[in-house]
């Protein structure tokens, strides 16, 4: 039987609309048998944040960043026509309307295909992220680990 | 005789200056010969809108994204330096003068090179985007078709 | 001996944040025998820029860009939080306390690592800078190139 074919997503943006694109394509790919990776690496990781804030030991820029960062996948916002947060709101109602999946629904989905969902522990440290924060059952790597994944990849994509 | 190279992009940006960077990609691999799709989904999918109004049936959110949402690649905006549309003006303005080409005029030699031309149904119906909204000759797919191309893609791109 | 595996970078990006990412990448990717390529396109190059202004002989537009567009990769802002210059700030504070590099660090280290990097002359021209602007040592090259080395290559992404 013919290895199976690899799909890596280095998922870098915060934005709701590029994330759901993100886990769109990967869900798919699994669905077509593929081994997919999802590296969340700067605000990206915002997508693997638990909703309720976490006691953390921070020192101050951490605390800032946590405080201004999306706490999870609901609270993103888009990439364009934001609008204070009126986008993301048109955008989920569309998507309930349409019987679409929302980003939670989506990350949700990729957890029960077993996509591997990789949090980059190298910005995890910039932006004073700590595991704690991060939902359950994801893997911790670095680039390292990413370019080994993609260096046999069919299809990388930068997002 | 070897089979062509084969380059996919996935065009979700809606700026004016990445949406080129897309098109000259393309259209330089399609020049070397490789197989070439342009899968445009989310924002991306105004590059293939029509310029004038056209009359269609919509639910209230689908007519607000549909007239917030620029109508074709002229009127889309940059990803930097924006200006309220200044800076669309002047890059538009120094591609005339070193006679390069607009991003309508790389739309239409896509066109004429046989690149396909891909709407994403699934974000048409989140947007309330309909057919006779978009530029004839193009074809209606989902991700399994993009994932069809990509996995055999020499180039994969994400723009 | 099996040939290098191959991973090319289109930075289109502006954005410390997303430079620091390509360069990060592209730096792993190095140190794991890659033929590396960062092909600079758009805002870009931008990284490459000369931090000291450079007379040059350039119509209106030109210069208005050239003014613009920050002079090298220490004076780019960032792709979220911005907040008028302090993002960046914060970012390169963070970085310091964590022992991380700084975006012309990675740059010097790419040199180091022998990573090629290009300068696309078409957009060079588009946005009027100059050989003389940008710093010495880098490639410059059309679209036909990059595609020559991202046929072949293993990681292709575009950033």
């Amino acid at each position: 039987m013919a290895d199976p074919k690899k799909t890596t997503i280095v998922l870098f943006s915060g934005d709701y609309d590029k994330a759901m694109a993100a886990y769109i394509i990967a869900n798919g790919a699994a669905a077509y048998d593929h081994d997919v990776t999802i590296f969340h690496t700067f605000w990206g990781l915002n997508a693997l944040r638990l909703d309720s804030p976490i006691s953390a030991q921070k020192g101050f820029l951490e605390k800032m960043f946590g405080r201004m960062m999306p706490r999870g996948a609901d609270k993103m916002g888009l990439s364009k026509m934001n609008f204070a947060g009126m986008g993301p709101k048109m955008i989920k109602h569309v998507i309930k309307k349409h019987n679409a999946m929302t980003l939670p629904q989506l990350i949700e989905m990729a957890n029960e295909q077993n996509i591997k969902l990789v949090a980059c522990t190298m910005t995890m440290d910039l932006l004073g992220l700590q595991e704690k924060e991060l939902m359950d059952g994801i893997d911790y790597a670095g680039v390292a680990a990413y370019l080994g994944d993609a260096s046999e990849g069919n299809v990388n994509l930068f997002i």
